[in-house]
């Protein structure tokens, strides 16, 4: 847990919101654990770039968006 | 491996080249291993948001740069 990791998880959150999907939703659509799905948007996960570009995916964001 | 990591592994190759750093520079500026920063610029590991980060800090760029 990081400054940086959440920060991510913080701007994550804020486009699921944006969206208006749930957090068990977007886990489905990123194929994560929905329990993980509410670690990351804590803050407490390092994040693989592969994972991040799956959020973005299922958000419909450029990955830039969330870094 | 994967077309996202190849993709990542060559900006950074690039960016090294632009700021004239070798290899074992910008892993030593970075904390990472020598043989670790080969495996990322080939596009061999599912880096983590925090070594994006270290890297991106070390070329002097915009993590978004990287991307």
């Amino acid at each position: 847990m990081s400054e940086l990791t959440v920060s991510f998880g913080l701007k994550v959150r804020e486009q699921r919101k944006l969206k208006k999907l749930s957090q068990e939703r977007l886990a489905l659509l990123c194929n994560i654990d929905r329990s993980y799905m509410g670690r990351i948007e804590r803050g407490e996960v390092n994040i693989t770039l592969e994972k991040i570009y799956e959020i973005a995916r299922a958000l419909e964001i450029d990955t830039k968006e969330l870094i």
